[in-house]
């Protein structure tokens, strides 16, 4: 009677959360197309009424509900902000566990969490709109959009939004990288909706298998399943999609299972290579054994609705792979959206939307970007220094002791983050220390600008572009909502470092990312700041273990540990 | 942190209950379309082969999966045949709870269970096909097959399946009485996609009010849900719909909840009518208190994509009502196939497949009808009166004794249902008692053919076909499951009554539905047997209470009892 424990089970999770149980709301995302502008209306009725009335507050626009956009509203405390969100998804998403969802391992509803309950409490007007950003107007202050509801509610519905503030946290796209067919013939893994298609097709592919009239060869090409892509989502989605055919649906589908085949493809030389060598090591050992055919130094060239075409790097070979399902996962492009707002701000030559250190967007006082549509340009302290230099300087010498650093250090520091990633790597104690060592034995106390520059010729060097992660978005989000916070009491009392090239202090402090390098066992008791960044699962079913492993990375990528999680003892188990 | 609690949970559940969690199948069910059965091939291939090496096996086809298909697949346990089950759905859904997955309150997956898993233990071989039945082939013991998975698996499959015997268990399709409009513009209520479809539009609905360039009237309008047909699943909706809207989405949709509008609109004079007059009062009260617009003696006459015509029955004046969205719940028609298979088989004048009290299609040996898409064709005791008055009438005198009828008592009984019906309304103890009443104070101990004839010309008007419920399906798969079982032994020691119009004894006893009356508390222990049948729930949350009341009606539509069910305690709450 495995039915009714079900059923049991689930009235009592609504009895638990009667709220959240009813309002895990998935949005359809409407289907898109092409758009003319021309009869976008000004923004106006009764909403524009209500809300613009107290001409005081701000209006802050937040685009997106992803973990950026998120963490910003969750974080966004001060009542003298109107806030407008303006995203096709009403909730947000738990994206690291989306491969779990395509077995049924999490349910989709368990992964999602509605924006409106998020932003319920808040001590400020929020409005969310449900609809899609289709431009940014950056002269007059704007943002186009577009309704994502079902048309037959009456045709899209296309609105403008002022802002004064405004946010962008739109994400990425799968990058395609314009190989053909990809678009038409593969899954993506970026939204609840790909996770929850998946699942069905892969259903879809046995119950196939299984009908009378299909050939050997074709039930064969049906159970074959590829996965594009050894980063991070397409390692853990190829683990759990093993678990899900092998040991669960070989079961029920007793007379196909041998047909089953994972091939799991990598342009790379391993998969997991921006991890220390032990994870990819480990990774690709475990899929040895469960006969996941991993296939590296293999480009996809083209891709049509039964087969796969790929070209070795080694040997310049064409293959083709016929196959029953793809999913695509080589890593994020840049959305259409944004590439139009880079090229109207100017930003031509860039992959992403560059921001300053304090996520602004450069040249746009009111326009900040975080997440997966943004990357933060570093200054380079080279850019910078006769203008340190001068700062430290007071009396205009035109030389320098090292003392006469103490007053700027903390302030360079907090400035050019690279220096402190620089000191690390060189095992150095302080800033002084660097041009103490770069001196070596032959040490002076004073200091012009000729050595100055040469010692510090390598910081720059340390520059990382931070990764597009679920942490590194919800710790911007975070930050910038408390820059928000504290708007009006930092323009008093700026809190940043010395403005090396104007007067003053910098308003806030620049962004700084922590990676937290930790990991979150399932059930335990997280909060947002605590979330896994970069961690692989390799799920271990297989050894008939309950729990499953968790891999995950520090600080640098490095292998940290290797733990088990067991799967918590329940009241009715 | 709910969104943490929330995923805890669901990999809690996981563990509980790892292959139902993850087998919670949905599969797709195929846009339809008309089909052209030139092409159709003929059963081969692999499985073929291997199915029908052994040709002693009686080969059973199930046509669908739904609770008439699914009683039949567990109760079957004879190993000596093998058994092929075409449904375009691979799970069972539990349907009753379908008002409840439109809100939320019970979760999609819970409320199905994959077929594969039910029948993987059976001691004999089942096949599952992924497909829909386009046509049986009562001559040649034959059915026509089209898969139902997506297309992109390389186009559809039609194949045929051969059968010794054919169970029709396809159940129903909601009944539009072809009123313009309600097939493109109406939300049916009976497959889990459904209730899933439902769920997504009310919030679209909600979505679309909130934004800014929507007016008044139109907000008015998207916020109107209408409900057509006042049965059970049509009230218990609306009810569940009332909670939804106005207890949940209202609290995250402030700014539009006064615009919220439910009507109810019956073409009869009250709601429930199939049932006690209380329980019709009781609901209609309770939709009053709750502000859910109860419109009755209403038809509906067209409806288009933004409006609903009516016609009411009492003056004749039309109405058109905007609105957001309508769910159409009006009773059950026949599935194209079936009326199809009607025409073939000569029942051209009946909107539903003929059955004998034995469940098997008059003049169709091998083939079985349940559920929905089947109706009993009891036979009339007035057809028979001269046979059964024969089979008394041992010493063939042309009359009879009081004491004659003791032989043949139970036989009579146990072959015309109707009899033990009429004995209960007219409080009579036994068969004889119907002669005897009949006579009043001028008793014969002598009955000659007129007399017996007149007596029992009352008895028939009582017969009533059974109502479409879930209940009655279950039932009827057990008992045909049972007979499958008993088959051989039956065939030499006939358990059924006397064969009055034939010699000797009828293999099995005629089915007999028994109304359960009881009702299933959420997170009971249930089996299929003592599943309610036509109960209504009302859900009551509107009062603060955690619990919800369901109201069930016993044998005829009686109202039984009122009983509240707690919400149950949990570990974690």
């Amino acid at each position: 009677m495995s039915g009714y424990r079900f059923y049991q089970r689930a009235s009592r999770t609504f009895h638990d959360h009667p709220s959240l149980s009813k309002l895990a709301l998935l949005c359809t995302v409407s289907g898109g197309g092409l758009l003319t502008l021309s009869d976008a209306r000004p923004f106006h009725g009764a909403y524009a009424d209500a809300i613009h009335t107290d001409q005081k507050k701000k209006r802050v626009v937040v685009l997106g509900t992803g973990w950026a956009g998120t963490s910003f509203l969750k974080n966004l405390k001060d009542s003298s902000y109107e806030v407008q969100v303006v995203s096709p998804r009403n909730y947000f998403a738990f994206t690291p566990l989306l491969p779990s969802v395509t077995n049924g391992t999490v349910e989709a509803r368990s992964v999602v969490e509605p924006i409106r309950s998020i932003v319920r409490k808040k001590p400020f007007d929020v409005q969310l709109r449900e609809a899609e950003c289709l431009k940014i107007d950056a002269v007059n202050k704007k943002v186009y959009c577009r309704s994502t509801q079902d048309t037959n509610l009456g045709g899209e519905v296309e609105f403008t939004v002022d802002y004064d503030y405004l946010v962008i946290a739109m994400g990425a796209r799968s990058n395609t990288f314009n190989t053909p067919g990809v678009e038409e013939n593969c899954h993506f893994l970026k939204e609840v909706e790909d996770a929850q298609r998946i699942r069905r097709t892969i259903i879809d592919c046995f119950e196939r298998a299984t009908l009378p009239t299909i050939s050997e060869e074709e039930r064969k090409r049906i159970l074959h399943f590829v996965v594009v892509g050894g980063g991070p989502t397409g390692v853990e989605f190829a683990a759990e999609l093993h678990d899900f055919v092998i040991d669960d649906l070989a079961k029920l589908y007793p007379t196909v299972k041998d047909h089953v085949k994972i091939t799991l493809l990598e342009a790379a030389d391993h998969i997991l290579n921006m991890f220390d060598k032990r994870i990819t090591a480990f990774a690709e050992e475990k899929f040895q054994r469960d006969g996941i055919d991993l296939k590296t130094g293999s480009m996809v060239v083209k891709v049509t609705d039964k087969a796969i075409s790929t070209k070795e790097r080694a040997t310049g070979e064409n293959r083709s792979i016929p196959y029953g399902m793809i999913v695509w996962s080589t890593g994020i492009g840049t959305r259409p959206v944004i590439m139009d707002f880079m090229k109207q701000i100017g930003q031509t030559n860039r992959r992403v939307l560059a921001t300053d250190e304090w996520l602004r967007v450069e040249g746009h006082d009111g326009i900040y970007a975080l997440g997966d549509c943004a990357t933060i340009n570093q200054r380079k302290i080279m850019e910078d220094i006769m203008a340190i230099f001068g700062k430290a300087d007071k009396n205009q010498s035109g030389t320098l002791t090292l003392a006469d650093f103490n007053d700027v250090i903390k302030d360079i520091c907090e400035r050019y983050p690279q220096v402190e990633i620089y000191l690390k790597k060189k095992q150095l104690k302080n800033f002084v220390d660097i041009l103490k060592n770069y001196q070596g034995n032959d040490q002076k106390e004073i200091i012009d600008i000729e050595l100055f520059k040469a010692a510090l010729s390598e910081v720059d060097a340390q520059m990382k572009s931070l990764p597009a992660t679920a942490q590194v978005a919800a710790q911007q989000g975070a930050y910038l909502a408390n820059c928000f916070n504290h708007m009006e009491e930092c323009e008093k009392n700026p809190e940043g470092p010395l403005r090396f090239r104007g007067s003053g202090h910098h308003r806030f402090r620049p962004f700084r990312y922590k990676h937290l390098g930790q990991f979150a066992p399932l059930g335990g008791e997280q909060t947002a700041a605590q979330l896994p960044g970069d961690w692989v699962s390799i799920a271990n079913k297989s050894a008939g273990a309950q729990g499953r492993w968790w891999y995950l990375t520090g600080e640098d990528g490095l292998f940290l540990e290797e733990t088990r999680v067991e799967s918590e003892a329940t009241a009715d188990t």
